[in-house]
């Protein structure tokens, strides 16, 4: 019996990943419009070196620079079992580059999990903004996007359908008061530190946003694990509802 | 400000992992003693090749064999924001050859969350129990075990303060019902599958050790996503005690 509660997903492919998938057409990804409710995720990275904002790192050392970090991220935000989180658009704001990556899982296509491979398409989606020869492959579901947090806020909360009002921004912090559930039924925009957490601009700048604090653990977690949790979240309230709406016996 | 809750860690190092490590003094790793209640999680992998079993696996195409996911069960099991679980023993029963790899959280040392490094700390405790050379960092954590998930299931339930009663087995399951919370207050022992679930054997096997079923969540999620979500289920439990627990004014 296949449990695929517990299972691994392989998308698209088998064992090996990147250069295997070099061979296939993908599309050339741009973040989709807003329409039913995407699940935004943006994580604020610091200390982003001018090489990985290049797309010049090393793919057997990935902890330089934190490109681990990333893959990571983009792991958690958009992998399940055998599939890919299709309404999930996870942005990568590097601060210190006003740059941002977006992984969109409307248009990943061909990727395995691990980070070697994710990175992988991150390297040759910022080479080729910086004068690398583009290939077939480069995009499968990420683009590169000028401007860093404040850039993304603007854009995502324009973001939103004419019966809604406009999108909250919620901020996932230790001292988070607001239930995640409550704030991410109205679509909000959800926003996540790196290692090294917010720095005072960009507290500033959420909350001149609006931004509500919400926490997702009562211990310290990866920011990854954070994702999970918040993925959770939205999945059992997803849940909750599809059951409320089920035809009752 | 530093916000742990959102911040990722680097556990004794810097960036740069395995090589730097590598030149670090290392404890030989064995299995700590049950004492106060250690989160026991055990993974059953399947179709795990002979060279990966005996540590000759390559650093640069995880996928094949699936040690990328091994490295992240060990990431998601082990690490929290700037440290790790002291508490938490993974074992991961790699059934096709009788084997179990187990990263025990209280003699782990100089580790880094990213898979590649974690992957090279198994490839070494593997390949010394293959002929080759040890080091002083081949353990850090890490240490192997002869026989697959029925020896460990009969291990790790003897192991049990004399004031309680056997260690409940919990199998984490899609068609699970019990409530993760009641059953890890208990000292269980959690059994995840991976992206193969779980064979007629081992379902027999955990039937007859009274294994009891729980869903982690509502959707089919990556194995690692569903040990970061068993955690936060424990770390929840835990809090409320230590809430619990505290004076009231």
């Amino acid at each position: 019996m296949l449990v695929t509660l517990l299972s691994l997903p392989i998308v698209g492919g088998s064992t090996r990943a990147a250069d295997r998938l070099a061979s296939r057409g993908f599309e050339r990804a741009s973040p989709a419009p807003f329409a039913s409710g995407p699940r935004d995720l943006i994580v604020v990275c610091h200390r982003t070196p001018v090489k990985v904002a290049q797309g010049r790192f090393r793919l057997d050392n990935l902890p330089d620079g934190r490109v681990d970090l990333l893959a990571r991220c983009a792991s958690a935000a958009i992998f399940t079992s055998h599939g890919v989180r299709r309404e999930t658009r996870l942005w990568l704001a590097l601060q210190d580059q006003s740059v941002c990556l977006c992984l969109d899982g409307s248009t990943a296509r061909g990727m395995h999990p691990d980070e070697r491979t994710l990175a992988a398409a991150m390297k040759r989606t910022l080479a080729v903004e910086h004068g690398a020869t583009s290939r077939a492959d480069t995009a499968n579901g990420w683009s590169y996007h000028a401007g860093g947090l404040e850039h993304r806020l603007r854009e995502l909360r324009q973001q939103r359908p004419v019966s809604r009002g406009p999108r909250p921004i919620l901020q996932l912090h230790e001292d988070g008061e607001a239930t995640l559930q409550a704030l991410l039924a109205a679509g909000a925009v959800l926003v996540l530190g790196d290692q090294l957490g917010f720095t005072s601009g960009e507290e500033a700048l959420l909350a001149s946003a609006g931004a509500r604090r919400a926490t997702v653990s009562p211990r310290g977690l990866l920011t990854s694990h954070c994702i999970v949790l918040a993925h959770h979240a939205l999945d059992e309230a997803e849940a909750r509802v599809g059951l409320a709406a089920s035809p009752v016996e």
